[in-house]
């Protein structure tokens, strides 16, 4: 009899109402732990019900319940005629690798083979304004005045969304997203960026990487070109290759994106993204004769323009000139715009406007793989604060602070970064750029190692070269300043310069 | 002189106090519209600015600032010595090609020129079940009881968190999610599901798709096959084709998955995506034998095991096994959870337990694409809801509805589905299958057909056989349970009785 062998010191069942749980799961857990430890080999007999019970003084039914259990997972077979028994098809090489007492499993391999594409993110170092830290420093790029943000009214329009939320809004997303929002999103357009849009045509999506991959997976197949502006986004160029786009990068000139070169650079590509409003990071403003030839080619090649309206709410002077969308008489051109860097980062509700012709095919497209990733919670809480004005008054209130703190930039670039940096002001955008002076430049200026200098003394700067697929055209240093302070730009200016004369 | 021809009546420049905005922006509005739609060619010269400024009643500074701003976007240059006129470079063909007045524009082309990736989403006819219906009926597929959510709970939480946000929560999210609610899934998943893992390990996404493309992009390259069950979870499968996965369906046996199996139909995959706790949609649960043999395989062959833990939340009787990240010793296992489809969908927040080897590429692949994609909104109140013990709570409460609605649908389908469908109860999950009975099965019973014809009838079923990539080896009806009430299974059953009927 290999009863007694069941009944081995090393199964140490321990019950008692100090340990967690009903009896039986006691009983089970004890005893499958036994198992894939090993303290119980396949094919072992396991102690008769009677017996088990007896000695840990419980009912018969508790036990039986616990051998059921396990049965029911395999751990345990019922042997005709006598009893239970440790099951013998339990793979003994595949216990024995496998298993490990708790607190011993095995460190992790050190180097796991990964795929190319991800291997070759991975190769590339960080850059130091994009990083996440703890705290927006000056100059990191990107980052609105979350302060300025009302955070107390927009607590309670959450809390008013989701108290008795509609039984539709939390169970049956449409894949395009809530509707109030899309159409507050289009009214909002019409006023502030002079073309009307339905809310049919909007999809509410989770930052402009989504945007982009949705656009690349209904226009391109894999390994086809598209033109990028060169310098550029890297967000939504990385959106585009995750895609599986050939990026072709357009080296701009004086008016920003020229079709004409990016066609004699590579014929025949049939999506172009562009940032017309105000260049990411040169802030070039795209002029009407350029604008429009881009139209003409999109009508002509059959293309399609994607068009990043890129800090196009932060105008300091002038009148913006009219979005692409609004010119687009033949529906080629897909509108993005995005919240998150209006209002706080964490918000990631973005927008595309889609051309008439792909929202039927979107819609398809997003409903076969699921509803779309943006997330709901916010977008009831969003449409009344952007159907109620307080989008429009956060827009005018930023402009107004942020216009403060780009001069305040310029004034401190011209007491401390003199003969360092040239800082020019721009009409436009959250971020300038900062030059090289000619004595800088002579000495071969390297932007990558001037941010890492300046992350040393404390500032966050971003190279102006790690904007570049190609051989960058320029080196330079990009500054944010919408998220920092006036005090705040003028002691960051001052730890800058220490930085900077070390490139001396 | 020219001038009068620029003055000619198409001019019709109209200002008063009844328009809007400052008199400058009105005019150069009115010039801009008479540009584009050609009533002022390119080249045409403009009305002297002191003769427009007289003939409108207002300052000549007025019309300046006008015309500096029409210059500054290039619809005007300053022609030296003779004022003001249209620009002669904006490309004549180009402004009568994409302008158009307002109300104007040209109907979209019918059918874009889709990538072939999309049109062959396209083609495959949405499943009934999973669209996104104005309401949830019976039997839609996953869909949680959203009335049995704490709303109002949940609603103080948010207004909690976001009335003053931390800085750091708002501004600079890590690219892994909240750090409060990674904690709190960590703590949870030890006390639940049986497994440690740290705060540092866990991404929180916006769904499976997003766990499923993060994985895919950091372990595949493009082409490269990678296993799923067959029949499968489209959701998944389209996030690993989106990531340019070359999926192998590997049917399923009694046990489940097969390594053995799988690698007998392409050797070499370095990725197998499963559901052991409960197969999606079938419902068997992986015995332990082939779950080590599963590892056994991973760490044999330098593979990783995507383990969808689905339903893994719903056990209604014996205990759940042990997950194979529990399991796991060598370290490749990833864990995909998610909380949309247990708390309500519209929340849209999931999480990945990464291998600990994949825990730096992924933070880095992820920071160089920007930030992750899921929301941050409902990060810090989902925290609060689960390390609270609300979680846990609803899961309680919800697992013992779900149990009375399972036990409702078999009750009904008896009396209603009787010689027609056979629904058969489990042990877990949201859903069952219903098996054609011997009459339907004998008259070639088509999943798809009797789908339609249910919805026609008001009842949304979902096809088994949608479920499969290859021939399905069984038709079927999924039929969710687990947001209607009892009296609702019973009218639905009755109305499916009529749609079936005609079938027979």
């Amino acid at each position: 009899m290999g009863r007694d062998t069941g009944r081995a010191p090393a199964l140490e069942l321990l019950l008692g109402p100090g340990s967690a749980g009903p009896l039986h799961r006691q009983i089970a857990a004890q005893l499958r732990r036994a198992v894939l430890e090993r303290r119980l080999a396949p094919g072992t007999p396991l102690p008769s019900s009677r017996l088990l019970a007896r000695e840990l003084g419980c009912a018969r039914g508790t036990v039986l319940a616990a051998f059921e259990e396990l049965a029911g997972e395999g751990y345990v077979t019922a042997v005709p005629g006598s009893g239970t028994a440790v099951a013998s098809d339990l793979p003994d090489d595949a216990l024995t690798a496998s298993m490990a007492p708790a607190g011993r499993r095995a460190a992790a391999p050190a180097a796991p083979r990964l795929s190319r594409r991800a291997a070759s993110v991975l190769a590339v170092p960080p850059q130091p304004g994009t990083a996440h830290g703890p705290r927006p420093e000056a100059f990191a790029l990107g980052r609105p005045a979350v302060d300025a943000f009302p955070f107390p009214l927009w607590a309670r329009l959450l809390e008013a969304e989701w108290h008795r939320p509609a039984r539709d809004a939390a169970a049956s997303p449409h894949p395009f997203g809530h509707p109030a929002l899309r159409r507050a999103i289009a009214a909002h357009l019409g006023a502030a960026r002079g073309f009307s849009c339905t809310a049919e045509e909007l999809v509410v999506t989770s930052g402009i990487r989504q945007s982009m991959g949705l656009l690349a997976r209904l226009l391109l197949e894999p390994g086809e070109p598209a033109y990028v502006e060169e310098p550029g986004f890297a967000g939504a160029r990385n959106a585009l290759e995750a895609a599986g786009a050939a990026l072709i990068p357009v080296p701009l000139d004086a008016a920003g994106f020229s079709p004409e070169r990016a066609e004699a650079l590579a014929p025949g590509a049939r999506l172009a993204v562009v940032t017309p409003a105000h260049h990411y990071p040169l802030g070039t403003v795209m002029p009407l004769p350029r604008r429009l030839a881009l139209l003409a080619w999109a009508e002509r090649a059959g293309g399609w323009v994607a068009e990043d309206d890129y800090d196009g709410e932060y105008r300091y002077g002038g009148r913006p000139l009219a979005p692409l969308r609004a010119l687009d008489r033949a529906g080629r051109v897909a509108y993005l715009g995005s919240f998150s860097k209006l209002l706080f980062p964490a918000l990631r509700l973005s927008y595309l406007v889609l051309p008439a012709a792909l929202v039927d095919p979107a819609a398809q497209l997003l409903a076969a793989g699921g509803p779309a990733e943006a997330s709901l919670l916010g977008q009831g809480a969003l449409a009344r604060f952007v159907a109620d004005g307080h989008f429009a008054a956060h827009l005018r209130r930023t402009r107004r602070l942020y216009a403060e703190r780009q001069e305040a930039l310029v004034a401190a670039a011209r007491r401390h970064l003199a003969g360092l940096l040239d800082v020019l002001p721009d009409a436009g955008g959250m971020h300038l750029v900062g030059r090289p002076h000619a004595d800088l430049a002579a000495r071969g200026f390297d932007d990558r190692a001037a941010s890492a200098a300046a992350a040393c003394a404390g500032v966050t700067v971003s190279p102006l070269s790690a904007a570049y697929i190609g051989r960058p055209a320029a080196h330079g240093l990009l500054l944010g300043y919408a998220a920092t302070a006036p005090e705040a730009i003028e002691a960051a200016a001052e730890r800058l310069r220490s930085a900077l004369e070390l490139q001396l």
